[in-house]
């Protein structure tokens, strides 16, 4: 696979932005995120303060940025992205099918809402997980849960069926879950991740359950769980004024490096971040020349 | 008159986006700029990197602005800025005609296109001066040259006629000024201010005049120079994150903060200075009622 210049992940207004001025400089963008651009945006009632665009509704706001993303025959990739490796002068980016390559990455990830699980960062690696794709051979004929943010998380129960020897499923949104009989579908709020060495139960207001292995498939990870060395602050991921994190190579904007979370400001840190990116090639062709 | 709440210098895109913001939180603000907006939108070609309003002209991006702000019932005060400053827990704004009071300012000047003239520097407040209503008094009789960046300037150079004993006017831009018989138009380029202990003398690429004061009127000024004791970095105003500069209430965005020069960016910043603004006017209500 060609190895993009950059990969921007996430498509809420940071992404959308990032992608426009990169592509504008002539990069190529390489854009994970959802069709619908943002589920935030298009919930939105009304939307006030973006300048230009008085009283637009969240779901014409979306449909903006979008028909923005075609005139500059920008694409979505829909993947979720499970890990993001600093490889030296390039980035490995995982998603639950492929593994992709970039040479520089911005991270426009939103906020992941809500507190982890109690017991989730401990057993991370040792029973908890946020790929099924990559751990189920793991679990090959063990007691799984999985816990889904929204319905792109039924895939990856479902194929964790065909290899784990139970499948419980936790859907945390409304709807009827699209997966095979062999499934069993608990509409109970998960409370807690317990075990000793390994994982051996997950709680909820319900019940417990001994289970391996607890796979939690949420739409956004905390980018700091999502690439390993990513300097934090605060809850947020740290960076200068030009969007730069500890990593080169690196960048964030938007939502996921700090407050206030708000679209014109997300927007205007995506156009900072590209152009960052942008400089950073343009260094590194420099100096492979040299 | 009234104390504002806030103060918004400028009516490029940052000073817009707070001004929407900030009315938005239910804060009226006392906006300065031009009827305009910004003449650097206006003559903008095309934009195309503005999220959710593609390929827009300069004209149309700065009409949609003003029909931002009129939605939001914000009009501009036309009025140039000529200082700022900080009282201790409110701001004194010095106008060419009147003096206006605030609680908190947002700096939102944009950039100062080009150097200083040289000598401009060394002889500011030695028959130099960025003001002439303000300063006009001293040169009861005698000589002085104005050199006008717009129109704006004109009316500035006829009150000085007025007072002065003889007025040369140097425009920087197109078309005929429109002022009193007595100033003397001179279409040369100025390139120096020389003297001793003060201004002896006035340069253009075409002669020397001798004169005893030089009144520079810009439609900007470096924010540094207009608000005693701000701290700058590298040209432009030092803020961090949430768009604070090291004098308590004044909040600083857009071009005047760095580099990119980018509309969406200025549009962002704008949107976290006043939202800080906002935060503290509330801190600063919490800190009397106790």
């Amino acid at each position: 696979m060609e190895r993009a210049e950059i990969a921007i992940i996430g498509s809420g207004p940071a992404g959308v932005s990032a992608a426009i001025t990169a592509s504008l400089r002539g990069k190529p963008v390489l854009l994970f995120g959802s069709k619908d651009l943002s589920d935030k945006i298009g919930k939105a009632h009304t939307i006030r303060n973006y300048p230009g665009l008085p009283d637009i509704s969240g779901e014409a706001l979306r449909a903006a940025f979008q028909r923005h993303l075609d005139a500059m025959g920008v694409t979505v990739t829909e993947a979720r992205v499970n890990a993001v490796y600093a490889m030296g002068d390039y980035f490995a980016i995982q998603t639950a099918n492929e593994t992709y390559e970039a040479t520089t990455v911005i991270l426009a990830t939103g906020v992941v809402q809500g507190k982890p699980l109690p017991g989730e960062e401990e057993f991370l690696g040792r029973g908890v997980s946020y790929c099924a794709t990559c751990d189920a051979p793991l679990y090959r004929g063990k007691r799984v849960a999985v816990i889904g943010s929204s319905p792109a998380a039924e895939p990856e129960a479902a194929y964790m069926a065909e290899v784990a020897g139970s499948v419980l499923y936790l859907p945390l949104y409304d709807g009827d879950p699209d997966l095979p009989a062999s499934v069993q579908v608990l509409r109970e709020k998960p409370t807690a991740v317990t075990g000793e060495a390994v994982v051996t139960a997950l709680h909820t207001e319900a019940g417990e359950y001994p289970v391996d292995g607890v796979f939690l498939l949420r739409d956004a990870m905390a980018p700091t769980q999502l690439v390993p060395g990513l300097e934090g602050s605060g809850g947020h991921v740290a960076v200068n004024a030009k969007m730069q994190t500890n990593l080169p190579g690196c960048f964030a904007c938007g939502d996921a490096v700090g407050l206030p979370y708000q679209y014109v400001k997300a927007a205007g840190e995506g156009n900072v971040a590209a152009l960052s990116a942008v400089e950073y090639l343009a260094a590194q062709k420099r100096n492979t020349k040299e």
